[in-house]
C-alpha cells in the first residue's frame, strides 16, 4: 500500500485537523521562548518493545508545519523493534519540532500500538494458513490509518466501510425473511464486483448460506466444536471467517479449526498506545 | 458543559467525517434488503459495567443521517450503569438505524471507555482534595469529545491545546537557559489571562519555579518521597501537579502526598472500549 | 438504493457547490424584480420522451435554497415518460423558484439523459441474461449521481472507484510479468472481500486468467467470433464482461455471445441531455 | 485567460474532489502490483480528430497526486489535431501514472469534446461577424472548465452565473408587469457596471426593449424571417443574440440574419467526449 | 437584494467561521454558570444615532447556535434610528444568548457603521442625480456583507470583484501601450455581457477612452476644474465616475461637477463601528 | 509570535477565502491585457506615517497565487515608518502582481491601521507599568490577524475567545445570584489552567471579587476617582483592568490611577486603514 504518500488527500485532511485542534491560534509557550531561527534535532525513540507504524504520518505532521523540516526514518514501518530504538531523527527549526511533537507522537503511538497487538495475534497463528483481519470498530475519522497499522502488524483488512462489500447480518436476515431472500435481493442490485458475506449463528444457517453461494461466511460467536463442524461442511465452498470475542488466549485454538479468517475488533477499538518519546538534543 | 448540543460546529464536522468514512457512496447491504419505509426500534445496551459518555453524540449520528429518527436517552451521560442496562432507544427508519449503528457505537464505546477508566481513578482518590486530569495525549481529531468523556467520568480537563495555557518543559528551559529567563520571556508576551505552568524534575528546579511565581508546577516522574517533600515546600504557593506513568495501583499513594492534581495520559491514549451493543427489535 | 435521501453528505456537497457556482453573490435579476413575498408555482415538464432520473436531486436543489419550498414529484425516478409529461410541481417563493431553476434542470436533464440512453441499451438485450453496466468514465465530481442514473435506466453499476474492486489491465500485467504474478501479488495483499477482474485480449490470456481463478474476466475489444469462443471456454468459471466501443447497433450481437456483462463508457461520457423545462404558472 | 494556472483555488478544489471520488482509500490494484519505485512514461494520444482543451487540467491531476511527475504538453490547448496525435508525455512513478489516468482523461476528453463541437459551430459562421456563445446549461460543478473549453474551441462566454449580468426572461417580465417596469426596477438597484439583457419573443417586445435601452436583446426561438426583421430594427442599438434550439445545420442561416451573438446550450449540455487514450511505454 | 436569506451558502460559511473563531471548544464561562434550561430575553439597542444594517445576519448568528432562538427584528435594515432605539428582541436559552452576543454585535456594529457613513455621504448629495458607490477596499472575507451594508445606507455597489467587470488602470494601459490597444484586447476576449471601465488621469486620456467607447470612465484624483471640463466632454457618452480621496467635506462639490458616480474607499476601509449593545432582561 | 509562518492552517484559509472572494472565476482585465510571461516589479509604499503590520500576510497573498513570486520585505512588522517609505518589493509575473494587489493591500492597510492606533495609545502611557490590551470586538473571521496587529503596535492581547479564559460579566452574576456563587460554580468546572476575571461596577462588587480570589478584576466604566480607590484596595491582590469608552484623550489619566491593564475595543472595531499603495515599475 502506498496510500500514505505525501499527496494523499484524505490523510492530509486528517493531519490538518489534528494540527488545528492542538495548535489553534498558536503555541504560546514555544513562540515566546524559542527564537524563530534556532535549529534543533529531535530523536524519536521507543520506550518499550513493539512493531512500529506511522512514521510516514509523523513525518507529514512536521512537514505540514514547516516544509523545511528534515525527517529521517531510521527504520521502516512494520519493523519490530526493541526498547530504546531510535525510529527517526528530525532536524530543523526548534520551534516547529516542539510544536509538532505531541501530534506527531499521538499518531505514531496509537498506530504502533495497533501494529504491535496485531503482530502478537499473527504470531500466535503463524503456522496456520489463516488471516488475522480487522473490523469496522475503528476510531471515527482514523479508519484509513488504523487499517494501515493493522497491515503493518501483519494483519489483513476486512471491508473499509458499508460501501465496498456486503455483510448480511442477523437483522438483515430477519427483515428479509431468511438468508435466501436476503442474498437474492442483494445480488440483484449490487455490482457484480462485490462479494457477499453472510453471518451465521448455527449449522443450519450455514447450510442456507452455502446453498445461495455466499462468497464468505462469518461464524458468529460459535463454540470451537461447532466451528470445527462448520469448517468441515463449508471448507473450499466459501471463505470462512471466525468472529466474536477473540482474545490472544483463544486465537490459536480457533485457527486450529481450519477457518480462513479471524476478525478481531479489539485490534482497533481497545488499543494500548506504544510508549514512544521524543528528545531534543 | 453544553458543548455537545446539536449546533456545535466542531462536533458536527467530526460526526460528518465519521459518517462519510463509513458509509461513503452507500450502505449497499441495507439499501438492497431493507425497504425504505420499514420502521424499526433499536435498543442500545451495555454488555459490561461502566460509566456512560457520548449518548448525545450517538444521537447526533443518527439524526444527521435522518432528521426524523427519535433517539431517547434512558440515562444521562456520566451515569455508572450495570451490565445489560438499556442506555437508549432509537425509533424510525430501519435502514437508518442499521446504517448508523457502527458509527454511533464506535463513538459511544470509546467515550464510555474513557469515562469508565477515569471514574476508576477518581474513586481511588475520592477522599482526597485532588483532581484527576487528562493530557494532550488524545486521539487526533477527537480531543473535544475525549475531554468531555473525562469530565463525565469525574475527572477534570488540563489545557485544550498549545494555545490556551503555558507549559514550560525541560526543552524550553534548556533553550531559555533556565527557568527564570523562560518564565520572564513568556510573561512578557502572553496574555494576562493565561496561567504559566513549569515542569520540574527536582527540588532545586521547584524552588526556581516558586521564585518566579509559576501558577502551576508539574512534578515530572518524581518518586514518592521527593514528591512529598515538594508538596511541603510548594503547597499553597502554586498548584502542584503530579505527572508521569501513573497507574491505578499507584494513584492513591500519590494523592496522599498532597498534590493538587494528578495528570494521566492513559485516560485517553490507551482506552479499552466499553462493551455496548445495539439490538433491533 | 436510497443514497439520495436528504441527509446524504456527499450529495449535499455536490448540490451546494453547484448552487455557489451559479448564484455566487446573488441572482441580481430576480432579486431586483421579484418581490420577496411573491409566491409562485413551477411545473417541470418533458419536451421529449425519455426515462427520468434525478427528481430527488432537483428537489434538494430548491430546498437547499429555501427550506419552505414544496416540491411534489409527480412520477418516480426510473419511469419512462412521454413528451409533455409533468414531472414535478414546485410551490413557494417565486424568487427561489427562479433562482434554482437552471441548477435544478442541469442535474435533472443530465441524469435523465443517462437513464434514457441506458434504458435503450437495456431494451436491446432484454431477452438475454446479461447486465448493461457503466464504467469509471463519468463526469468528474458527479459519479455517485451518474451511477444512480444508470441504475434508474435499468443498468447496473461496475466498481465505484479504484478502491472497491481490482481490475488488472494490460499495463499491470506487463509490469508484473504476466497474469499469474499480477493476480498472486494482488491476492496476497487485498482484503478477502474484494473481487479480482482481469482484462484479456486473446484466448491465451483468457486461459491464464481462468487458471488463477479470476472472479471476472473482461474481454477487451474482441471480435464477435473470438468472444463467442471465449464464452464457451469460460462460462460458469468466471463472470465474463464484454468491453470496448459498444454501440446500440452492436449490443444485441454481443449479448447473443452469452457474456454476463456488457460495459459501456458512453452511457456517461457522451450524454445527450434530456429536454426538460420549467414553466412558472 | 490564465485561470488555469496551478494556484487557481476553484480549479484545485474541483480536481481534489475528482481524485477523492475515484481513488478514495487507495488504488488497490496498482498499489499491490506496481513497485513504488518503478518509473514509467505515459503517452496521451487522440483516437479521433478534434480540438484539444484541458491539457493543463490533466497536468494538474497528476501533479496533485505526486509533485515529482513531469507532464510535457506537446501541443497547446485550442489546437485542432488529427487522429493519433500525441498530446502529452508523462514521466514519473508508474503507480501515479496509472492512478491518475482515468481522472486525467475524464477531464481532457470532456473538455476536448466541448472545444471540438464549439469549433465546428464557429467554422460554420467564420465569415460572419458573429460570436458563438455558451449558456448556463453546464455540468454542475464544472462551469469554469467548460467555459474555458468553449473559448478554446473559438467560442465566447456568456455570463458566468446569475451574479454577473442581468437577463430578464419572460417570467420576470410577467411578474414586473412589462419590460419597462422590469428594466427600471433592475437599473435602480444593480451596479452601474452590469449590463442588462432582455429576452423577447416578438417584434413588439423588441421595440419595448429598445425603448428602455437594453444593452443586449435575446431573440428567443424566433423564426428566420422575424429574426431578420428584428436585426433591421435593432442593429447598432443593442447587441442582438439569437437563442433556442440552434443546430449545426441551422447556425449559418442564423448568422446570415446579422445577429451579433448565437448562444447554444448543447455546446455544454450534450457533449460527446473526444476519444483520447493513454498508453504506458 | 435577498442574498441574506437563511440559506445563502456564502453567508452561512462566514457566520460559521466567526462562531468557530469566538467559541472554539466552548464558552467556559456561560457553560459553567448558566443552567442549560434557563430562558432569557435580550434587547439589542443603539447607543448612538445611525443607520442600521445586518439585523438578518445577527439573527442567523443566534439561530446557527440554537435553532429554537426567536429573534424579532423591531425595525428593518436600512432604517435611520435615534439613540436608545430597540432594534431587536431575542428570546430563548440564556446560554445561547450570552454565547452569541459578541459575534452578533460584531457583525451588526460594523455593518451599521458602514450604512451610517454611507448615508451621510448620500445625504450630502441627495439633490444631485449621482450615485455614491463602494470599492473593492473591503475587509477580506466580508465583501458581500459590506456591499449589502453600503446599499442599506443608500449607496450603490461597484463591481464585486475582478471577475465581473473590467477596470483598466494605469498599469494596464502602460503594459498594453495605450488605451486603445488595452480596450481592444479586452473587448476581443471578454463576454459581451461585461462593461468596460477605463481610469483616466487627464483630458487627453479621457478623449482616448471616449474614442474606444468605454462604457464607464473613472476620473482618478482630478481637481474640480478638470473634472468639470471632463464632464462637459464626456457626459452622456459614457458613465463618469469620480474617484480618489473623497471626503464628506468634498463630496458635494464633486457632485456639482455633474459626474454620474462617486466611488469612496473609506466607506468600507475605515469604518467606525456604530455603538450598539445587548442587555439581558 | 510566529503564528504567521507560511504553514499556519488558519491563516492560509483566511487568505484563500479572500482571494476567492476577489478573483472568483478570474481577473478578466489583467488576463486579457497582460501577457502571461511578462515580468514586473511592484513597490509597496506608505502614503502616510504609521506602524506597519501584515507584510508577512501580504507576502502569502501573492505566493498563494503564484509560488514563484519573490516578495522582499524591506522593513519588519512592528516598525514605525514615515510617509513614502518602501515596505516591500514584489518581483515576478506582472499578472499575478496586478491580481493580488487589492487583496494584499486590504490586509496590510487594515492591520497597519490597527498597529498604528495601538501604538498611539501605548505611547500615551509609555512611562507607566500598564498594558494596552485588545478585546473580542474584532472583525469576524480576522481575529488572529487583528490580535497580531495589536501586538505589533506594542499592545498586548486579552483572551482569544470564549474558550480560553473566564470573564464573569453582570449577566452571569445576576443569573448566579452574586459573584461568589458565580465564581464557585466556574472554579469547580473549569480547568486549573484557566484564570478567572470578574467584571465589577462598584467598590462593593470589587470587595466581593477579591474575597473569592478572582485573578483579574475588570473595572467597568468607572469614573477616575472610583477607579483610583479601587486600585488602592485591590492592587497586588488581583490584576486590575480598566475598560469602557477609553479614548486617546483619556488613556493617560486612567494609567495614572495605577491599573495594570487598559482594554480598548476601538483598537479593532473602528479602524482607520493606513494609507499604503503599490506601484508597478
Amino acid at each position: 500500500m502506498d496510500f500514505l504518500v505525501k499527496e494523499n488527500i484524505l490523510i492530509n485532511k486528517i493531519i490538518e485537523q489534528a494540527l488545528l485542534e492542538d495548535i489553534g491560534t498558536g503555541d504560546i509557550t514555544s513562540e515566546s521562548i524559542v527564537p524563530s531561527d534556532l535549529k534543533a534535532k529531535g530523536i524519536i525513540k521507543t520506550s518499550e518493545e513493539g512493531v512500529v507504524a506511522g512514521l510516514n504520518i509523523t513525518s507529514l505532521v512536521f512537514k505540514k508545519l514547516d516544509s523545511e523540516i528534515i525527517f529521517q526514518e531510521k527504520i521502516k514501518d512494520g519493523t519490530k523493534v526493541a526498547r530504546s530504538k531510535v525510529l527517526a531523527e528530525i532536524t530543523g527549526s526548534a520551534r516547529t519540532i516542539l510544536k509538532g511533537e505531541r501530534v506527531g507522537l499521538n499518531f505514531l503511538q496509537r498506530m504502533s500500538g495497533i501494529a504491535t497487538i496485531t503482530s502478537k495475534f499473527c504470531q500466535e497463528v503463524e503456522d496456520f494458513p489463516v488471516r488475522i483481519v480487522d473490523t469496522r470498530k475503528t476510531t471515527p475519522g482514523l479508519r484509513i490509518l488504523e487499517k494501515y497499522a493493522v497491515s503493518m502488524g501483519g494483519g489483513h483488512n476486512h471491508r473499509f466501510g458499508l460501501y465496498d462489500a456486503v455483510l448480511i447480518k442477523d437483522n438483515h436476515i430477519t427483515v428479509a425473511g431468511g438468508i435466501r431472500p436476503a442474498v437474492d435481493s442483494v445480488r440483484k442490485q449490487i455490482s457484480h464486483t462485490v462479494k457477499i458475506e453472510v453471518e451465521v449463528e448455527n449449522l443450519s444457517q450455514l447450510q442456507d448460506a452455502l446453498r445461495v453461494k455466499a462468497d464468505i461466511i462469518m461464524l458468529d460467536n460459535m463454540d470451537l466444536d461447532t466451528m470445527e463442524e462448520a469448517v468441515k461442511i463449508a471448507k473450499g465452498k466459501a471463505l470462512i471467517e471466525a468472529s466474536g470475542g477473540i482474545t490472544l488466549g483463544k486465537v490459536r485454538k480457533i485457527a486450529q479449526t481450519g477457518v480462513d479468517l479471524i476478525s478481531i475488533g479489539s485490534l482497533t477499538h481497545s488499543v494500548k498506545a506504544l510508549d514512544i518519546n521524543m528528545e531534543i538534543i
